[in-house]
């Protein structure tokens, strides 16, 4: 594997785990207000067109960064729906 | 441009576009409490390596896309370290 691809997976992991620490935080604290559902929304899409992406062009790395982001994304998602105000 | 390409660059647009109204949101509200600060951090640094790996595999789609989610998670970041608790 090259540098480049080496720094491809760099990115992929942070901004994979990225997502983590925010799950964790809105599971324990139910605090969904800052958050901005048209945000959510719209970046579940984009991760799930990133995922088709990756499996059209065959790419481990964008498979597994993107599989685990959507699952974030929609736990994210679906924390704002639960938590939000109605 | 072939449907795989367009794909990403949907995919590109939707994941780009999505900070735009939490960016909006945080501004105009103030209120950065949901947010986790280590997300915004690994998020940032995260989007970072995949402008530089753009740039190294010479894609003007990533470039486009991670210049303005640098800028948002940037703004983002900012947001969290000033308004948030001391």
């Amino acid at each position: 594997m090259d540098y480049i691809e080496i720094i491809g997976l760099i990115a992929a992991v942070l901004t994979t785990t990225a997502f983590l620490p925010q799950v964790y935080k809105t599971w324990k604290t139910k605090d969904v207000e800052s958050f901005s559902l048209p945000m959510f929304l719209i970046f579940f899409i984009g991760i799930l067109f990133w995922l088709i992406y990756g499996v059209l062009v065959k790419s481990i790395a964008m498979i597994l960064a993107n599989s685990i982001t959507v699952i974030s994304s929609f736990l994210l998602l679906y924390f704002k729906i639960k938590y939000g105000k109605r």
